[in-house]
């Protein structure tokens, strides 16, 4: 075997990846075939099963791919000093969030396609009620996003700009849910500017507090 | 063959679909097999043929119902003059479609387990994603729903206890998507009570408005 540099192993595991994510996005994890992954990377099954053992290794390696990227734009949002309102908070992660799909490649998993990042979300999200691992990948992430949110949620209270007799976590398991509920509207019902979730958080925001 | 009445003939629809319900939710739509589900009912393969050609109409009648429920959860409670704040509303559909999964089968799909209902509703959105017609039905109660809380919204903005310049259909949007993503965490994560977003949506109520 030629002997090959680290970046370009790199290379061709991240387009095996990419390929993959594309056809699962697209048909769902059980209806896409190594065949069809196959096809969509041009590689031959050699090639493919260099880098992976078979379509099990395949959709752990995407479905950890994905939820680590959620994961780290719901923690990046949360790093901020003082927190910025959850209109823009929100509106941070979900352009951060759709942002995977595409663009750069820079977090990988990029094409092109009408919310594709979305609709593999929900792919990954059905995977996990069947997979005790990756469920365990999904439920960790969550604790840690809840925590670094609750800090958020905390900060408002601080600063007198919230209510402080609620709890910071059911406040901040509600701001997560609508990016969520956001997110799955997009792979429903197909992409929609960020804005929309951001008006409706300020149109929220602007009600009168019930006491 | 005998004579039975329409309710003998409803009544063994029902539990057929009870079953599968609850072979779906478990394991989702594709590892589950027809054999799976003629355990789960305890009847015979010619019994439940007689009702349903094979999984695929079992899946669109399942799919179809889940769908018809929600909907009607979110219908109904924008039919209430004057329209109950967002918290109490969201609650009001929260509490009306994990109702659908359990207690006296008022809405069809009784069974017992944990947050079964919302497993079953986020693999129905993933299937949607596969199949066009399935995928209308989904796209066409959207519309629906979004116009029935939009009317929702114009109404907290007549009163003048929201702020008229955001788009209402926004902020419609953006309170179904919290319901959907609080359905999701419940399908991911197991149940929690119906507080947390009542709670979550009141204290970003109680914020200070953006202007």
């Amino acid at each position: 075997m030629a002997r090959v540099s680290q970046a370009h192993l790199d290379a061709r595991r991240r387009q095996i990846l990419d390929g993959a994510a594309r056809c699962f996005a697209l048909n769902g994890f059980h209806a896409t075939s190594m065949q069809d992954v196959l096809k969509e990377v041009d590689l031959s099954a050699g090639a493919v099963y260099r880098y992976f053992s078979g379509k099990d290794e395949l959709i752990a390696a995407i479905v950890t791919e994905v939820l680590g990227g959620i994961r780290e734009a719901f923690e990046e949002a949360a790093r901020q000093t003082p927190p910025p309102p959850p209109d823009v908070l929100v509106g941070q992660v979900m352009t951060q969030v759709l942002g995977l799909g595409g663009g750069e490649a820079k977090h990988g998993l990029a094409w092109d396609g009408e919310a594709s990042f979305p609709r593999l979300m929900i792919q990954v999200w059905t995977e996990t009620l069947r997979d005790g691992e990756l469920s365990q990948v999904l439920r960790t992430g969550f604790v840690t996003v809840r925590e670094a949110w609750v800090k958020v949620v905390e900060g408002y209270q601080e600063a007198g700009v919230m209510r402080a007799d609620i709890p910071a976590d059911h406040v901040a398991r509600t701001m997560i849910a609508t990016a969520q509920g956001f997110a799955a509207q997009q792979a429903l019902f197909g992409s929609a500017p960020v804005e929309v979730i951001q008006d409706g958080l300020r149109g929220l925001m602007s009600m009168e507090s019930p006491r």
